[in-house]
């Protein structure tokens, strides 16, 4: 066992729990029992029969978010079922908390079938003013947050997509604002064709990048290919548009970028020889990189970006959803559109300024405050203008709720 | 609008959620994050895969109770739907914190189907230690609570029928150690046949009571009386051996206990003075009693109690649920059967000590700190002596454990 597996062991031994209940208001006598429970609670109860939207205005709703899985995709360590999966929706509700001051719950599954999976979700919905989806396996998790996202009225969010789509698109745009190049002009190769890379690259193209191939295991994606799912089929017809054929070593020959959602080792130093001048290389696959850096930049890479919190660039998703939920909430938002998600990716590159830009520095720390203000007011004023956001609130007035609801959780 | 009503709206519109998520792991630098977070969290995951009952070890299960509605019989406003049960909900779950230390979540279903309720609640079971039924309609809470505690190996327990029952126990039995009756020789009428008085009567007919009648709308409940559900037809035939017919007027004459759980203003001075000498008259109904204290009194009785704070004897659950759940909880129970129950009422009725006990006061106060450590430890030892705990704990642990978990909590 490494030192860190053990020390992990002794603190979650330790606390027994990384979260827990707290109660807001004191009911230390008789009266305010009567106030905070029966009989005077009943009178928020009537109002709330009457206008339901009044739910956000005397409970907690606006600031919950269940965070649902069915523990079948968890980490690198695949179906470990949902008890197993407690610890890591524990410490994503931790982070909820510390980055963004949403209330996350764990809501972990008996269950893994999508039908059951949607029809819990939309039983507890009252409860919670948003749905964070975490390691359900693909493709399942597409269906069932398709459907969650039609039938729900509150953002549905599936994290390991579009969480880390949004991070690397960050990535991505500080890092060709250094070697000088458009997206909409750059070749992109990308390997793993999981439900990270499917949304990286709907993202991209929705962005304006229009050379992409995408690679899994049997190689590159192409229209027409068989036996892919409707979600890989659906990628297949927006990419590759030469049908290129082969295995990844041809792909990512003269690729400006490439962005690995995929396992450890399967880019070699010759393999990043082959791309272009000034190459951009995100190897996410946690925790061994597709490459690791020091080899990456023997292959002439410039920019390396990993998912490991000891290295340059880290493309990490707690820079994503503890600000973009805190926006949605704050603005009561019907769901997390496209544009919200780009204008959070925006909002995190833009967090690093020109003077602080350089190969080593093209996303922020996780631990840089500046990140949740602007990406939950960046994600509330693109609700706002799309129209699914349910109250409007001041660019102003978000920023100062985002700093001041983490400072109070830490 | 009264006086209550207006500062319970106050209240709620000020802190908009009664109870909020805390982290109880500071994630303030990276490597904080890798061992509360990936990837050192993924070390407890895998545990816990190779050994489930680990999840009460590295993760909040053993500690977390879900409070189920799905809004049909909130407080006294009927099926007011899952959003207006919220404030009830949070309001619950603060007192299981603030009164027995334990982490509570609200979970208010959108179905009101008791299949759907089964499953839903069986879905998200992994995530909780316990599972708190409440404010569901009767007779379908009937239905939902057996199924769970059949299908589920964590406690199952409707708190407004075996919370209430296990109370009115306990004021029971120590009005009648101060009229000198025993509880297999008195006669009890009983009004209204819900949840909380079919509870209430089971539990009274297992601890010995032999002479119970119970009425509902129409009268005296009676072994073969036509159109009664199986859970009433359940009562009627441990009840009412002489098959007495006839309205409340009739059936409480000569009675020594009356226990209302029924409606405002039912029973009349001069029903009460029908009653047998030393009268004892629970009049439960919530705001307004089947008869006010004085007017009782007047009639005769001499021990009178409530369901309100601001007279003597308040049946409150409050003196219940949170010491069973912690109980429960502490030996990780399979279930809370009727030995737990049973152990509960006594032991909230032994916190007042006979020179404690008078007229006026047969049940504690809700702010009694003696009685969470007290009904714990005897839900704890009755589990491990019926053989439903899954650990064993010695009595000064849990007492100790109860009284640290209520301290740390306010």
């Amino acid at each position: 066992m490494t030192d860190l597996n053990s020390e992990a062991i002794e603190l979650h031994a330790k606390f027994r729990g990384k979260m827990e209940i707290k109660s807001r208001v004191a009911v230390n006598d008789g009266h305010a029992l009567a106030v905070a429970y029966t009989p005077g609670v009943a009178e928020p109860c009537r109002r709330i029969n009457k206008n339901k939207e009044l739910v956000y205005e005397y409970t907690n709703k606006w600031n919950f978010v269940a965070v649902v899985t069915d523990g079948t995709r968890v980490l690198g360590l695949g179906d470990i079922g949902p008890e197993a999966g407690m610890p890591v929706m524990e410490g994503k509700c931790v982070l909820f908390k510390e980055f963004g001051g949403v209330d996350a719950f764990p809501i972990c599954l008996a269950t893994k079938d999508a039908d059951e999976i949607v029809k819990t979700v939309k039983n507890i919905a009252p409860v919670f003013g948003g749905i964070n989806l975490e390691d359900v396996e693909n493709p399942k998790c597409f269906e069932v947050e398709k459907r969650l996202i039609e039938e729900l009225d509150i953002p549905v969010f599936h994290d390991d997509q579009h969480g880390t789509a949004v991070i690397t698109l960050a990535g991505v745009t500080n890092a060709l604002k250094i070697v000088g190049k458009k997206l909409g002009e750059v070749r992109i190769a990308l390997n793993g064709a999981g439900a990270a890379n499917i949304a990286i690259t709907k993202l991209l193209v929705k962005e304006g990048a229009r050379d992409l191939v995408l690679c899994d295991s049997k190689g590159a994606i192409f229209e027409g290919r068989e036996g892919m799912h409707d979600y890989k089929a659906e990628v297949a017809r927006v990419t590759n548009k030469s049908k290129m054929k082969g295995s990844l070593a041809e792909v990512i020959k003269e690729a400006d970028v490439f962005i690995g959602a995929s396992g450890p080792g399967l880019v070699s130093v010759d393999m990043v020889k082959s791309m272009a001048n000034d190459a951009v290389v995100f190897a996410v696959a946690n925790p061994v990189p597709e490459i690791y850096p020091d080899e990456a930049k023997k292959g002439g890479a410039r920019i390396v970006g990993t998912g490991r919190s000891d290295f340059p660039n880290q493309i990490n998703n707690v820079l994503g959803f503890p600000g973009i939920f805190r926006g949605a909430l704050d603005v009561r938002a019907k769901k997390i559109n496209e544009e919200m998600k780009v204008a959070a990716a925006y909002a995190i590159a833009g967090v690093i300024t020109d003077s602080e830009l350089n190969e080593e520095n093209v996303v922020p720390s996780a631990f840089d405050e500046r990140v949740c203000p602007a990406v939950a007011s960046a994600v509330a004023e693109a609700a706002m203008k799309t129209g699914v956001a349910r109250v409007k609130k001041t660019k102003e007035e978000i920023i100062e709720n985002a700093k001041r609801m983490v400072k109070k959780s830490r």
